[in-house]
């Protein structure tokens, strides 16, 4: 495991090379698109946070002169993990309640413990936690769901990670906002400020059809139509809540969603354990993206989602862990290998989602639930330069016979050495560079002993 | 983060207080026995490679002069963790062949790649390289189905570890035995061989009802009245092991089983996941143990073990990776979070298979299954000092509310950092004590380019 950064290399050929801002050499490079490709002793190229190329190291180094120079000799480097669905600033309440049903998870510990202790400070200390665990497991980017975004996106851009940010809407009043209105206010106070963003951008995000009314919804519907952003938002999460819907508004919450207009292109419905088959349909013929959170889903015992069966109808499935607080960890190493294993049970096929299609499903498939696949997602000549360098040279990668496999059905977020988003290194060795971790650590531990009374 | 090994502390009160081996103190001490318990500030005292006291520290110190005494500030100590079912030496096919059906997976590459590349040096390579990934993933113990277990032995005797070997069979001829009768030949010599020993103990192991014929099973059944060991045999994969049996013997496997006399508390079955409810009624009433590996069964379809229907019913679960080339690890900590969050999906009810037994699953149970739940498997004076040290400082851990939760739902094997196998400390911060790393990595990637022919 030899890693030689930031090494200036004088070069006696001057002519015809062109000097740019970065080049990452490694053993392999899996670039998602073309899918499936493993590419053998190859360079990505960085100049102004942008991939400019992807070729054989050998002629990279004819090619270019950087800069910087990283030779990763027992490496992979893939596009950084997209984390479709998170809660980022729950991870202060990593298993404070285990082991328990959903709705008594969420009406007697998770929405207490909310009430009693979220606000600008809690959002802050928890985002900042969620981001430092993220980028130590290789997330570049993450698409999150809670109170006080604006406080999420300070964090994320002080780290210098990528974001989509959830304007958050709920009907009942919280500490963040007292009524729909208000949440909707807010949440486009949110869109405004970070319009420009190279990193930050913002999306939709009514909680759940059992928790938003029409009203509401509608007007996120009629908002859209001009500002076209993902509309994020937990859906078919446990049969309780077919049922429930179908005993309120007689109709099953998709066909609800379908009737207000939001079942299209900008729907990123999150769980989808609870799906008969026309609905798959519905989903596929209306470019919907599902947000597949397996360990959420098994640890809660919502049901399965059939990941085989939407894909081969065609439906984008991005992937996520949910927030900490359900999963319990924010872990798309460990996620991505669950869900490639779970869908094989699932479909009862053992070639249901391959490894690369795991992969693509961690990377690319989330980028554009995000509207982001412009920009992110695969190791492509003009995209961000959102990388993630897995090193493969530990016990137990060995032996490498196929990459891909063994990032998806062996490696541990520990062998997660460097992390790039827009070309900057936030991950370095294993240390992140843009976050302070003992005060983060600090503050953690504060947090545990005021929310346990201690 | 601290820690401070191997300090030689003199006190002034040296009365009354008894000097022995080792005092680890640590955070948090989980021991399992009983059940749930989660003790603060607690120290485990070691002597002759025997737990001889668990008790507060504070009290620790006024009680025991050690040797040496370890302090583990940020860490809990847990028995150290038993994989119930293992194929050690296929660590080396680990990735070789995947997301393929399993009889296409056995019979078009597994057993080729055995057939011309499994020997001597093969299983011991094999055998150390998994030797090492078990220990830096916390693992103590074993039961392994192999070829060559002579081999597999020598390896868990110079490395210390602790290992249950099986004594294979099965009806074909390989490179390692003729016929059964030589199968069962070589087993009784291992059996010999190591029959004194305090860290190898053996098994029978006929592979799977579809690969071992009455006869051979009606010796082992014969040999077994008078050795007492378990029968580790893989049964009710999938479903159509258990249409062929139907097909060839009129009975499901189990009855088979049954009517060769081998469905008994010897009996520890892999797999499980074809089961009707008379059968887990018979499992329990004979007091036969399944050795669960939800990976495995997820990987290769195979179906769902119904662990939390086991469990009501009180037939003992074990927990085990299985072999590398079908997992692909051998991380117990890994699989340990997948079969609690699996049992809650299967058994349609998240109260199932709750963290603390989840935890007893792969350490106690595996212990019982294999008839050493008197020496080993949990942290109990007059038990073996098999210990793993898991540090719960970390990012990725916080806040730590819950313990027993952070280890099951949220903890890697990066955070596995000592493991101690009778008293003898097998990893020491993170380093392997009696194994050569570097000859390992090395030894893997020979095999690697020999068998994939570069």
């Amino acid at each position: 495991m030899v890693i030689l950064a930031a090494r200036y290399r004088p070069r006696r050929t001057l002519g015809a090379m062109k000097t740019i801002d970065t080049i990452i050499s490694a053993r392999w490079v899996i670039p998602v698109e073309p899918d499936g490709a493993c590419l053998d002793r190859h360079s990505v190229a960085v100049d102004n946070g942008v991939i400019v190329d992807v070729l054989p190291t050998a002629a990279a180094e004819k090619k270019y002169r950087g800069r910087e120079t990283i030779e990763l000799a027992e490496h992979a480097l893939i596009p950084g993990l997209v984390n479709a669905h998170t809660h980022a600033a729950m991870t202060l309440f990593r298993g404070l309640a285990d082991d328990l049903p959903l709705m008594d998870w969420l009406n007697r510990h998770i929405w207490p413990a909310e009430a009693k202790w979220v606000g600008p400070e809690f959002v802050r200390d928890g985002s900042e936690l969620a981001a430092a665990e993220m980028l130590k497991s290789g997330t570049t980017c993450f698409n999150d769901m809670y109170f006080f975004p604006e406080e999420t996106a300070q964090v994320v851009h002080a780290t210098g990670l990528r974001a989509c940010l959830g304007m958050i809407l709920i009907d009942f009043p919280t500490a963040y906002a007292q009524s729909p209105d208000d949440y909707l206010d807010k949440g486009l106070a949110l869109h405004d400020t970070w319009r420009n963003s190279e990193l930050i951008s913002t999306a939709f995000a009514p909680h759940a059809p059992y928790t938003v009314s029409d009203g509401p919804l509608e007007k996120i519907c009629t908002l859209n139509n001009e500002l076209n952003l993902p509309v994020h938002m937990h859906v078919h999460e446990t049969a309780f809540e077919v049922e429930q819907a179908l005993a309120k508004h007689k109709l099953r919450p998709l066909a609800r969603l379908k009737k207000l207009d939001l079942l299209g292109p900008q729907l990123a419905a999150v769980h989808m354990t609870q799906l008969l088959p026309e609905e798959i349909a519905a989903l596929a013929g209306n470019g919907a993206h599902v947000l597949h959170c397996p360990q959420s889903n098994l640890k809660l015992a919502s049901g399965f989602c059939p990941v085989h069966a939407l894909m081969q109808a065609g439906v984008n499935v991005a992937l996520g862990t949910d927030g900490a607080a359900s999963n319990n960890d924010l872990d798309m190493l460990d996620e991505l290998r669950s869900a490639a294993l779970l869908a094989k049970a699932v479909a009862a096929d053992p070639t249901a989602l391959p490894a690369a299609s795991a992969l693509r499903m961690a990377t690319l498939n989330g980028a554009r639930a995000l509207g982001l696949d412009e920009r992110i997602g695969s190791l492509t000549a003009g995209k961000a330069a959102d990388i993630t360098a897995i090193d493969l040279g530990c016990i137990s990668s060995q032996p490498v016979y196929d990459p891909i496999s063994q990032i998806v059905y062996a490696a541990g977020r520990d062998q997660v050495t460097d992390v790039w988003v827009a070309g900057k290194r936030l991950l370095h060795t294993g240390r992140l560079t843009t976050l302070d971790e003992a005060e983060i650590l600090a503050k953690a531990k504060q947090w545990r002993d005021k929310i346990s009374g201690k």
